[in-house]
């Protein structure tokens, strides 16, 4: 039986899981491939720290190059993260001819063209699988089983830290604060969420969806992330439930017209849907396509043996692949025609407003107005009946029709100066 | 460009929509595969009525050997159904040398082992993805995506049409009767509905993804398929509600310390559930596997262009395996040790047990004696009150926790013999 050697990058948490995944399923593995994938070499800064998985301590090392362009491995497996090593890394395999498999996305959003476009030059594989979704196959879904499709859009609940918190919040009625701490002490936040809670995350990974679907890389900086932190109240979520909806923080990547938007948001979808279905650290993507119509893909986001199923699922392909010499069965598609990235004032959709008024005669009135001369229709219309005197602040909760988010935005900067509004409002998007 | 001829057998509704879906993204397959699917002709006895689609008059042909055994197509595409002559085209064209895709349940849930066998020695690929769930690309992605996993369950709701019927008989209060009607009106049932509502559809589909699971095809005929006529009734779908449940039909495929289970029956599965959010036609299937852990597929599990988009996804499959000369990547799996069936009286699960007994006092302890006699152990129990007098049938709902389905209607058998019972219980698993 033919034998293909891997070397992985980077001992963390998903690296462990890997290695663990490897030797358990070796024997399965060959069962099914006919080929067997026998790891020879893990390279990390630090070897001596235990990972909760045995392993013999010889094919350890801290020597790059006993992996990165080592002749008895095929199949580099890139498991350090970020763009920066990462980059090299990668780089220099698929320079030495070796196969590539990685985990990060943030390589890809940033640098995806170029090493893309590097491992089709050589050849050679490049697999991304686990870089969107953890344990979900969505990535190979889309370039595969997807391949007779056009995607019409995407929906991603893609970061489980995020998800978390927005289900705690609801579930337990905690505050994002409270809802956060819970989840750093769970192990499903890092010390600093940034990356997490304020969108960057799921922008990585809407950014190399649309790449998938679209056959274009968008550049990051001209994409909108709006976060949870500081933008979903526990007020919202609650009225958000009694209309029947969740808050989930969303990428949404969807070609319309031959412009597409691609971007993340808090957003309302409805209770009973499969995407308001997917709780605490739980992934899924929804996507609609010309011929499946409506598909969706559950699972575990991240973690250590989830994200190791991925990578291993990617390498026994890249295995195949080089027995075979079949390289680049999947090509990221490189648009022939350039593509126009819809911005966000263009997006059309439903929204939630929530306005806090004053308590008086007229104020009604004034807000649809206002409304109406920017043409956001209404759909329908929750006043938050107090027990308190007229005059006091009273949340209105708005539900619009489908309506242009520059239009939406421009009455609420001007409900926002009307005198009986006693702070600014707020706006999120509806799926 | 390379170019690969394609040949279909059988122009009926998911024929037309390969038709469609073929000639619709053809340049899409060209550019993401580099390769040009090409349909060279389409065989059936009728190649007059309208399928609602465009086609080319001259590739339109009553002749079978214009695509079985013909030197312009390397693809054969079965989708006649059934196992008669469906069986003699697979079998003809893996023996001339012709991939083949096949939507077929029936066909491979019956001949499977035959014809994977035919193909492994003929080095040519049988493609089968949209043989189970349609528009969902379970069977890729436990074949591909899963490979490095060993699985541990598969719960499927794998039947459109019952999906359809339990969902409206649950949100409209229908009856049975009246639901099939309904489902019937609207084309999601045939006019004799046996193989979808008693369960064997169901059945087909679960052998398939036994025999992927665990590389052993199951004797249908040792499998119990318990369907919905006749079983699940409106009554226990309200009761299931008030307790939190939803009824489904599930397809359940678990393996457990060397043995597996392959079986269908409807089932009460948690209304919040993921499996419990899948409404109407729709399908879904959780896979449970040591690495990935909880994945979940859902879409369409039939239709037109749904089921099209998997056969023209295997289509492309096929056709660069074709190209690459690399055939065969997944094999499906023959297992290497004899896999014992788990007979179904072995099953343990939890239950949903409806007993219908007369409102005295003391029946609640004769009833709780027989099952604790039976190691039956409860978990809890409603009882309706009536408004009516002391000795009026009332029905009794009584959750299990685990127990082993043999001493379940061991018990159930006892309790129908009481005097107090005035009609057959009701048992149903839970999930």
């Amino acid at each position: 039986m033919r034998q293909i050697g891997v070397g992985i990058v980077g001992f963390g948490t998903v690296g462990a899981g890997v290695v663990e995944g490897l030797q358990r399923n070796r024997g399965k593995l060959a069962e099914r491939l006919g080929i067997d994938i026998a790891l020879r070499r893990v390279a990390d800064l630090d070897i001596t720290t235990s990972r909760g998985v045995e392993i013999d301590a010889s094919i350890l090392t801290t020597d790059l190059t006993q992996v990165v362009g080592a002749p008895d491995i095929d199949i580099v497996v890139e498991l350090i993260g970020g763009s920066g090593i990462a980059r090299k890394v990668v780089r220099d395999a698929l320079e030495a001819g070796q196969s590539v498999v990685t985990a990060n996305k943030k390589l890809l959003a940033e640098h995806g063209a170029e090493l893309f476009s590097l491992a089709e030059d050589r050849g050679i594989d490049l697999y991304f699988g686990a870089s969107v979704g953890g344990g979900i196959p969505i990535i190979r879904t889309i370039r595969e089983a997807l391949s007779g499709n056009r995607v019409e859009s995407i929906l991603g609940i893609l970061n489980g830290t995020c998800n978390y918190i927005l289900t705690r919040m609801e579930s337990a009625g905690l505050s994002f604060e409270d809802a956060l701490a819970e989840a750093q002490q769970q192990g499903y936040a890092e010390a600093d969420p940034t990356l997490d809670v304020d969108g960057f995350d799921t922008l990585h990974k809407a950014a190399i969806l649309a790449a998938l679907a679209y056959g274009f890389t968008p550049d990051l900086s001209s994409l909108s992330a709006i976060g949870i932190r500081g933008v979903v109240e526990a007020e919202d979520i609650r009225y958000a439930k009694e209309l029947g909806y969740r808050i989930k923080l969303l990428g949404i990547i969807r070609g319309v017209d031959g412009e597409v938007e691609v971007r993340v948001a808090p957003t309302l979808v409805p209770k009973s849907s499969m995407l308001g279905s997917v709780d605490g650290v739980f992934n899924a993507a929804l996507v609609k396509c010309d011929l499946a119509d409506t598909t969706l893909y559950y699972g575990r986001g991240a973690g250590r043996l989830p994200t190791a199923s991925t990578v291993i699922g990617d390498i026994a392909d890249v295995a195949f692949n080089i027995v075979h010499e079949a390289p680049l069965k999947v090509i990221v598609p490189k648009s022939r025609k350039p593509v126009r990235l819809k911005p966000s004032a263009e997006v059309m959709s439903r929204h939630y407003l929530r306005i806090s008024i004053k308590d008086e005669i007229g104020t009604m009135a004034k807000l649809t107005g206002v409304l109406a001369a920017h043409n956001v229709s209404i759909g329908s219309v929750m006043q938050k009946t107090t027990c308190q005197v007229s005059g006091s602040a009273v949340p209105v909760i708005i539900l619009t029709h489908l309506a242009r988010q520059a239009d939406v935005e421009a009455s609420l900067v001007e409900i926002g100066r009307l005198e009986i509004v006693d702070r600014p409002p707020v706006r999120l998007g509806i799926e």
